[in-house]
């Protein structure tokens, strides 16, 4: 059994809005096969696809389900990692969901579960050839980072940790829907970009640059918001944690080659006048993932390994003596 | 000599613009002794003023100097705390001072110099009973923060985490002494409020209060200002790291009583239309330290065990296998 606890495949399962994406990670990290589905609604059927998901993985492979180590998840919402209970992931339609237990009841197999951007995060990191702190940035419908130092994902004190979509930065800003005004994810979240260009579309984002390109002005308002507001994120994280690199992922990099420009020449355009975070070079710490980048699932099939210290670092205080 | 290396007195000096503040501790954390002295300007006068301050606080112990441990210096400015070189300490004149080389070279003692902000960071947390997470957030001049995870000073990537005085807020805004337009600094930096005010005066934000109370309009404006810039830095902290608390220091504390309930109002108002902020209890997680706490001697002199280990947190990564 030795074996199975320190080797064996490691699936990871991505459960986003509309489709669930499964990866297979050999022990070297090989990519051994990998599945699309589309999600259910509600807690059955959110359950059932991922069982189903890891199913459909472990059939590929043809191999026993006692050779799979680990299943790890990443899904929106608030994650008690320590149970594997998801609470409210409202474009799921789950309210409490105690997914890793309904899991690991269906197939005998140790389940992990984790915030989607914050597997992606992990995924994001061990793509990259370096330890240095980092942050995922996720351009989707809303806009959330998720921070990795010492290489595990950095939770904070409530969890909070990368929610650099709700910081405002304009108080004359659009209304945000967490109710705030002038939130960055008013400026560069998919679904905000969407609910201000008001024009429909199965891909208001694209609309909105090919608009832009054919010099419509409400579009160049909202492609320059795009920009603004990702430059913003980045500061954000930079000045706040000081992570090296900022990692930019998420459904709005179907779009990489249209924007990565325009974010970089936004950067730049901010520290024209400011010698001080022209020192920072910010616009040199930003790389776009390629659309449809499996980070999250990647991330997820780590989570075995991240997860098994759940507080990541020493609590020990360099105090009196 | 274990005894000299692993116990023994610890000096630590707050290097300000104006005054060194010393303070020697015990091995226990008792606090021996006290000194404050004029700072003196440029590289010669902020090293003799060091070595004098602490020379000052080892007579004053009637101690031999064998029998200190260590002397820690936090001091304005970059820090390259692995050799304790200061650079751009502009309000000391100093534009590159090897200063730990110099105190050691003249006392014999070990020495370790750090940001002021991040020393009162460290110095902060040693006074909590617990080890979450925190924030330093310093309020005197001019606008940063100090970052304690896992009981000691995260510094980030390159040294700039909690750089939050330069995040912008409002691209209205006045402009920053950075270049920027907007900044946290601009709406609660003591340096911004008297240029702004700019009717001179001994202690501006002060006077800024008093006129606001006599009902003033533009005083009522900068004090609405310092209210809601220090309200963006706690929830740029918390949005960001997620810091379980952040503790409120730095000159303008000399005005706690006056401002510490106006900052937790505006952080109630912020939250009032955002049910995402008012599950944070922004107003819960804030504390005002009294007027001249010295938290950053002490945190000053703790520096020997805080910089023991100069890369805080192990850098593996739980990738593959």
């Amino acid at each position: 059994m030795i074996g199975v606890a320190q080797g064996g495949v490691r699936i990871g399962l991505d459960v986003g809005g509309t489709k669930i994406a499964g990866i297979a990670l050999g022990d070297d990290g090989s990519r051994l096969g990998s599945i699309r589905r589309r999600t259910g609604w509600g807690d059955a059927a959110v359950l059932e696809g991922a069982v189903a998901a890891a199913t459909e993985l472990i059939d590929q492979l043809g191999a026993p389900v006692q050779s799979i180590r680990s299943i790890g998840i990443g899904i929106p919402g608030l994650i008690d990692t320590a149970t594997g209970l998801v609470l409210h992931a409202v474009n799921l339609g789950v309210a409490s969901l105690p997914l890793a237990a309904g899991v690991q009841a269906a197939l005998g197999v140790p389940c992990f579960v984790e915030n989607d951007v914050k597997a992606a995060a992990l995924g994001a990191a061990s793509l990259r050839q370096d330890t240095e702190p980092m942050a995922y940035l996720n351009l989707g419908t809303g806009v959330a980072a998720g921070l990795i130092i010492g290489g595990r994902i950095w939770r904070g004190a409530r969890g909070t940790a990368g929610e650099v979509g709700h910081l405002s930065v304009d108080p004359q800003g659009r209304v945000c829907g967490c109710g705030q005004r002038g939130c960055i994810e008013t400026l560069c979240g998919g679904g905000a970009l969407a609910r201000a260009w008001g024009r429909g579309g199965e891909l208001p984002v694209r609309d909105i640059l090919d608009a832009a390109d054919a010099g419509d002005e409400t579009a160049v308002g909202l492609r320059d918001d795009l920009f603004r507001g990702t430059a913003a994120a980045v500061r954000a994280l930079v000045l706040s944690a000081d992570v090296e690199t900022v990692v930019i992922g998420g459904g709005l990099t179907a779009l990489a080659p249209r924007i990565e420009p325009g974010i970089r020449a936004w950067l730049r355009r901010d520290a024209a006048e400011s010698p001080f975070l022209q020192s920072l070079r910010l616009d040199e710490r930003i790389e776009l993932l390629p659309a449809d980048s499996p980070v999250a699932a990647i991330g997820a099939a780590l989570l075995s390994s991240a997860l098994a210290e759940i507080d990541p670092f020493e609590k020990e205080m360099p105090v009196h003596g």
